[in-house]
């Protein structure tokens, strides 16, 4: 079937982040059946794919990371057949919720194909009902937090990127791997707790890498984020000092120049946002390795996470 | 959540065809355990849910059935809020959007908390992936030929309706009600043949009600289908008429007027279209009525579904 084929090639090149969840926590506590452990870790990448493929429906995208995704590829194929652009459209929209569906159906039957017994199985469904719901709630308040005129407070803009990525990402993952290792109660909450603040951590560094990254490196322009008036942990900061008189009248517009953009970075700087940017960033990594270092995670685990939180910190892209 | 109450407001009052299916099929056929049948038939429900949520998206539809769909009510409340109106649609595709997606989950889920057995859960997960892939491939097809100038074949448009709609709303179910009673692979097999005889016909009822039927009976106008175009079994049948170049220049006039209409379905009738798909529907009939007859159809299951047969033939919406 060519949807399949084309949600292969136009959502391959991602980091992988959760099946490396699931198989870091799954080894590192001991568990030794690779095959189901592989088919829970790509119940994690197929629920990624979906919410992606979906999101990208929902916020009228037809690239992502500068190639163009299902919907693209949809709409290009239409358009070579004759197509008028709006219908074009329309039909590289329709592929991609129907892709998105295939996926999200797809995710949820790996947990049944891992073979895993059923005192194994039914916490993980729920681990997946959890990651679904919150995903739904996050993308419910983004759309509320993009719609309003206000600039939400930082805590608002953490708790709705955790909701929408971080639990399925991170939290919900790691638990999953935990959960297939029989591990302790105890073990898989202090995951969940790791997930989210290396989760948090992770927005935290998406925040000032859309503002203060090199574009080379992160294949993302610099100055999308300020145009689109992205809700960041940045802007919610600089909101609330006093250079935001400076900031506001130029923050969101569409017309932003690179020259503005500039203007914009170095406010955001001089308002001590970046600054405070960093050393929240630098706290929530202090309570990860804190987690780590509780008597209840064995040095296994603890040896192939650690090298997780530094990965994601310096990361470029 | 307010999502889950919206869903089921927009969605209720439907026929609940699926779950009657499933249960008839299972009941039929000696099932006893009624709570487990209920989660199965629940199942279709949802997936039946899911897909029209992400139908109306594809379609950009705000209304079904005279009453605003989850799009429409999201799209109204963010009006309220103050939203312009292109960011209201934008909101209001973008919730169904998740509750589709949440839909769909659901009625994954539900077929593990049926609490089935192993060796009943396996054939009916893959019995939800038969109903999910033949919908996802007719959207396609769907979306190709209403996109194309020629009129497909009869053949064709009745095919890419039995992918799009029949396999998961008649055969799938009838299938799944048997395999939850364990009955033999001959029993299946006449199930999901009866359920294509009948999904065809219910297909053949709904394009004749589109354009002959009594609007105040089904709360559907008889001009619609003509102003869109929608490719029907009426209309693959007169293309290949002479009567065709009297219908082609207003087939799909998006500013058809009423007295055209007349004039169009005057000529759809003069042109043997609609004593064709009458004759069509009682071959499908005469054919699922002698499925029924078939020696391994115990009496009880015939006493169920012939009443299904009748009702869907004389049904007025």
């Amino acid at each position: 079937m060519r949807l399949w084929r084309e949600l292969r090639e136009s959502t391959s090149g991602g980091k992988l982040v959760r099946p490396q969840l699931v198989l870091a926590a799954y080894e590192g506590l001991g568990g030794r059946r690779a095959e189901s452990a592989a088919f829970v870790a790509a119940a994690f990448e197929l629920l990624h794919t979906a919410l992606i493929v979906h999101d990208d429906v929902i916020d009228r995208d037809f690239v992502r990371r500068g190639r163009p995704n299902i919907s693209g590829r949809y709409r290009d194929s239409a358009s070579s057949n004759g197509a008028n652009s709006r219908d074009a459209e329309h039909h590289g929209m329709s592929a991609a919720v129907v892709a998105g569906d295939l996926a999200l159906f797809y995710s949820y039957r790996m947990i049944d194909l891992s073979g895993v017994d059923e005192a194994t199985r039914t916490p993980l469904l729920e681990l997946m009902d959890e990651a679904l719901f919150a995903s739904a709630a996050g993308e419910l308040l983004d759309l509320d937090y993009s719609g309003a005129v206000a600039i939400p407070t930082v805590d608002s803009i953490l708790e709705m990127a955790r909701l929408k990525t971080a639990v399925y990402s991170f939290e919900v993952p790691l638990k999953a791997g935990a959960v297939l290792a029989h591990a302790s109660p105890d073990v898989v909450m202090a995951l969940g707790e790791f997930g989210r603040e290396i989760g948090t951590a992770y927005q935290i560094v998406d925040d000032l890498l859309g503002v203060f990254g090199n574009p080379d490196a992160t294949g993302k322009s610099t100055t999308s984020d300020l145009r689109e008036g992205k809700r960041t942990v940045l802007v919610a900061h600089a909101a609330a000092s006093e250079l935001w008189a400076q900031i506001a009248p130029l923050f969101g517009s569409a017309e932003l120049s690179d020259g503005e953009a500039d203007q914009l970075r170095h406010a955001l700087d001089a308002s001590g946002a970046r600054v405070y940017a960093e050393s929240l960033l630098a706290e929530h990594v202090g309570r990860a390795q804190a987690i780590l270092g509780r008597d209840c995670i064995p040095g296994a685990l603890r040896r192939e996470l650690t090298p997780m939180i530094s990965e994601l910190v310096s990361r470029q892209r």
